[in-house]
């Protein structure tokens, strides 16, 4: 969009208010050396989040061996439901649960206020 | 607090709302090397953030040479109004600025809706 900013992968320049789906995880010891589909899903969900209607954004992060947190950005709460109803997802999630992840958080919040800095070059 | 369940660094079972604020930045290239003071203002910053009444936990991940992102939960506004307008935080910004990010976003948001997963040992 071209209201957006983009450094190397930093969502922003986004008008508030939208929505931020906070996703906090630690993975199972071991699962990292053979990944029994997880990596496969991860693009598949990368891929298929950008079809909803209303996504705005993705960022992901992952301590080596520790915690991961992936932030998704919507532009309204329809836009959230359509992803948490995804079939896909909903089969990822369930897979995620019963082999990937010793634990994870999901916080779905309403963006009131952003800002940003970008270097000049 | 004892409502609050922890999987190894997780922040989880905080009852709605609260603020979320996150943070995700870039590093410059070579910062990484002689960082300047950027490891010991991030220790001094997490422990600066936890004094703030209505701090209810932290969490920071970054790939390898890629992004970073970290999320502060809050309990209300004048909790993360309380943070941004802290001396130490606001001199550790403008280091930031000057010295140690290519680029960074931040987005406040009030989290409306959370649940989570933990496994059973």
């Amino acid at each position: 969009m071209s209201d957006q900013g983009q450094v190397r992968g930093l969502v922003s320049g986004i008008e508030p208010p939208y929505y931020a789906v906070v996703f906090t995880s630690i993975r199972r010891e071991g699962a990292d050396g053979s990944d029994g589909g997880y990596g496969e899903t991860a693009v598949l969900m990368r891929e298929l989040v950008a079809e909803i209607p209303g996504y705005l954004g993705y960022e992901t992060a992952r301590n080596p061996g520790g915690i991961g947190i992936t932030v998704g950005y919507f532009r309204d709460e329809e836009a959230v439901a359509a992803w948490r109803g995804r079939l896909e997802h909903q089969q990822a999630q369930r897979r995620g649960r019963a082999e990937w992840y010793e634990g994870y958080s999901v916080h779905v919040a309403k963006v009131e206020r952003s800002y940003g800095f970008e270097r000049k070059q």
